[in-house]
């Protein structure tokens, strides 16, 4: 009864277990997530809750040919080492690595990638719908999500649409309550209802109202029912619903009761679920110089209000919600909703500080043109992890950010380069600014021991000269600026170089501007966002409406999407880090 | 008891009149409306339909210091005329006239500009919260939603915040069972059975379910019964949700029997109600070119699916729907579900056609990039009323799209200079490509009587020479050219001057455009999108890649909001009318 899943490389083999060894099979693969992840780190809470589901799932329908799609994709720590890559799991995150999302490159039985969530009702729906066409009737298209995936718009959307289709969809709510941050909202507050009261869940029923043949609450670590109510379902045709109860991070008792925290735990104890110390940085976290300044500025100035989508902890918009928590808003994974509301916020006086990961405002950016920037709304959007964000990969890198966000008309973007900068922002944009203004951040700490400095307020449209020289002038954009400074530290004729941070993407410093072309022969450009249409390409508009002639070269993040991997290697890999802007420095002289 | 509008300049004049005299005036208010429609042109149907909401709502609420949202904005023509611009509700749409949505800008009884769908309960959401930070407990917030626009994603994220909040909410259900066609979804059924069956609106309520004082059905042309409740709900606290039955076109018989006509009927006989009859153009719509020519590629390319948010007669899908209903989709007001719905298709080896209008697109950013370019899935784009549009104005042009599109990696951009170039990139778009294309088109009419030519394939990534000169090459995308064009009938100098057709944003031609600069002194980019980030940028960026110093000047779309107004007349402030245009060639040659 030992070592089952040494023999598991595919579900082919899960199928050859007998039901009653799938318990067994279940402690096995929880003791080898927990095991790889408590040293390679990862997200460790969701895929632990889910682990009876998936070998349910594996063990009775026939993927990949039946499709299933893992909501966000946290959850598929599971479904990845049962289905072929258990050998290259330690690999998991790291550059050449697996990734830590499915992904359709990887694996036939990653039927979707995923990363951003609420997407695979949308995605299993459309398979669905493409097997009717197809006349592949017996085909079953599989939706997993969790409870605050499902609270997100476009998940509505898809449900809206999949209640009155008769496509072959089954949805499995994977429900424990929590995102990253515990859920929040209506709908969740029903569930708990649901869950508590199930005569609920037979007369007033969201779900059915909407449609579907609705089945549950049943307990998801009860692998007989799970199996039992999937082997049921698998006979009934049509939109189906299947509400399971999970604990995330079960079977770790740390993980279970700090279940923030053991989201993404990075290394820990796989005996204890003690998490490793680490020797603490010397630098905060850009996310913390935001979080609380936040707070600083709102004790002084009542009109502050601070809004996330479901990152209170991971934006740390928690510190406001500590000390002003009638001020503080978790919307959900609702970014739109997020956005517009900040936008009638501000009518009224307020002044929203708006605070979504770069990658997740792509999901409002209709509302920040719309209803924010077109009425010149004075909305403060705090964009956490712009740029290279790392382990996460191409789904949640924050690379085109400068290029989106600079077309639209009155909004005012900026990047800062160090800790004070960003803090010097974020007070001038609770001054009275009478416009929208974006400040884009990464992850990750700083450079700056020291950085709670008194406020001095930022000129807006003002860049600033870091360094003077006389051939080639580097300007710069936000935090990269380090890596410039590094750079010409190792370049052959540093007095060559002049160094500015540019600091506003728009409006750009056109005064500075025309003082760096008169004097220099050689412009080149850095940022950490898409070349195309990003800061490069402000520049470049500038100097043809200006006519100057001088050679322009554009650095920053190439025109294809960039894989997971230490933010390190990654800039490497590009030519932006320290070494390897020197040696182009050199030959742009 | 004649003539009460006349003396009703705004809300305080309204509310001298007794309650008995409401139902005259509903009467007056709503002829006042057909009589200038029928003449100045506009949307129609919606505004008829709240005629006596909008008389109880100002009739009994304090606007403006009570803040009213009317969500998208069809629906207040009479909120218009109440409230200060009777007066100049003929100029409604033009050039310098008042808008056709509320605007912030032209009244402050417009609480928040609105024009793209499912905004309002976020914005009075966040004007409610606003009111309880500032202790303004006794201010109410009223948001007026449509039940094509309630379904869409961010309104449910909305409804999901508001019901957990405190906020003095009101939102006001008007379901007349129509956006501009038909509602659908899971949704729309379900409030067909409610108005049916009022016990499933007392038991099983999605809306009680998500914690709101529920009321309704109610009939919403009985202006008694519509301001009993709502002076009930005047009194009640938190989020509340009051169900109002409407009959679109309400009053017109014409109106009332063909609803997707009269949404936006153009000139009509104000008694008859009998739409004028227009010269019929020579011309086709692009929207048509698109519809009809899909339905012929449909036809023998069973792999092609159509998917529309909502616009299946504006896009004109409606054809493909009349020949192929299996492979017709119309998602309801849900751009983000629809992109991904594609996404999911297209892993099945079906071709999506995504039929969306530019300014829509914007809301399913994300989708576009994470679920459909990150995987390189073959989707067609198709997107209808790119550039200027017209009398919609600013909330719809769609301008931003070949910039916020070409950024991304993966994706093909194109636009077509006129109907047979449309026609010949959907003919390549299903031959097999291995990647998305976005296609952009305007509104309106092509230029060419005989569009419905045999199928040519479109090299990708080629562009085509239309015109050769020797000094200033003119580099056109879409069917701007046709200005270009007609502005070298114009210049002082014809053989100075080259006109290309790039054709593609992306990929750039960059063999075409080499020979372009070798040639060339000077260079003009054109295009009816924004400049900054946009197709002139492109060029810049590969100017400078290659060391090119010509001089290169950029038009386009300024970096401001556009207004409404007639295109042409658009085009003509903005410099980009053949006679402008020529100007401006002479000047840079």
């Amino acid at each position: 009864m030992k070592n089952l899943l040494d023999h598991i490389v595919n579900p082919k083999d899960l199928r050859k277990l007998n039901q009653d060894q799938l318990p067994q099979l279940a402690k096995e693969l929880r003791d080898f997530i927990i095991d790889i992840v408590a040293t390679k780190e990862g997200h460790l809470g969701a895929s632990l809750g889910v682990v009876e589901l998936t070998i349910a799932l594996h063990y009775l329908f026939d993927t990949p040919n039946d499709l299933l799609v893992w909501d966000v994709g946290h959850q598929a720590y599971g479904h990845k080492i049962l289905t072929g890559r258990k050998d290259v799991f330690h690999t998991n995150r790291q550059l050449r690595g697996i990734a830590g999302f499915p992904s359709r490159k990887e694996s036939e039985y990653d039927a979707f990638g995923v990363g951003h969530s609420s997407t695979s009702i949308s995605a299993a729906l459309g398979m669905a719908i493409a097997s009717n066409i197809k006349g592949e009737t017996e085909k079953h298209h599989i939706a997993v999500i969790g409870d605050a995936s499902i609270a997100s718009g476009m998940a509505f959307e898809a449900l809206n649409h999949a209640g009155v289709s008769k496509a072959n969809l089954l949805i499995i709510l994977n429900d424990n309550a929590i995102g990253i941050d515990p859920a929040v909202g209506a709908l969740k507050e029903y569930l708990t209802k649901v869950k508590t009261d199930k005569r609920l869940a037979a007369q007033n029923n969201i779900i059915k109202a909407l449609n579907f043949d609705y089945s549950g609450p049943i307990d998801g670590h009860d692998l007989p029912k799970v199996l039992a109510e999937l082997e049921r379902l698998k006979t009934v045709k049509g939109p189906k619903f299947l509400h399971v109860i999970t604990t995330k991070g079960k079977g770790l008792q740390q993980a279970e009761e700090d279940q923030v925290t053991y989201h993404a735990p990075g290394k820990f104890d796989k005996i204890s679920g003690e998490r490793l110390k680490i020797a603490k940085s010397l630098y905060t976290k850009y996310q913390d110089v935001f979080g609380k300044t936040v707070v600083e500025l709102a004790d002084k100035n009542d009109k502050i209000v601070g809004i996330t989508p479901a990152m209170l902890t991971g934006g740390s918009l928690k510190f406001m919600l500590e000390k002003h928590p009638k001020r503080t808003f978790d919307v959900g994974i609702a970014e739109q909703h997020a956005v517009t509301l900040a936008a009638g916020m501000a009518t009224q006086g307020l002044i929203p500080f708006c605070n979504i990961y770069s990658t997740f405002l792509q999901r409002a950016y209709d509302q920040v043109i719309h209803d924010v920037a077109l009425q010149n709304l004075p909305v403060v959007f705090c964009l956490d992890r712009a740029g290279l964000v790392g382990e996460d990969g191409a789904t949640h890198h924050g690379v085109f950010d400068l290029a989106y966000l600079r077309l639209i008309p009155n909004l005012i973007v900026f990047a800062p380069r160090n800790e004070i900068e960003l803090r010097n922002i974020l007070y001038t944009a609770q001054l009275g600014l009478k416009k929208p203004i974006a400040i884009r951040y990464p992850r990750g700490t700083g450079t700056i021991i020291d950085w709670k400095k008194p406020f001095e307020e930022i000129a807006i449209g003002k860049g600033v000269c870091l360094q003077e020289g006389n051939k080639t002038a580097i300007l710069s954009i936000g935090t990269i600026a380090k890596n410039v400074s590094e750079a010409l530290e190792l370049v052959d004729n540093a007095s060559n170089f002049s160094h500015y941070d540019m600091r506003f993407v728009k409006p750009l410093d056109e005064n500075l501007l025309h003082t760096i072309f008169d004097k220099h022969q050689t412009i080149i450009t850095i940022e950490d966002g898409t070349i195309k249409g990003g800061f490069g390409s402000a520049i470049l508009e500038f100097t043809s409406e200006n006519n100057y002639h001088q050679k322009i070269k554009t650095l920053g993040i190439p025109d294809n999407f960039i894989e997971h991997g230490n933010v390190l290697k990654l800039q490497q890999t590009l030519g932006l880090n320290a070494e390897k802007l020197a040696s182009t420095f050199n030959v742009f002289t």
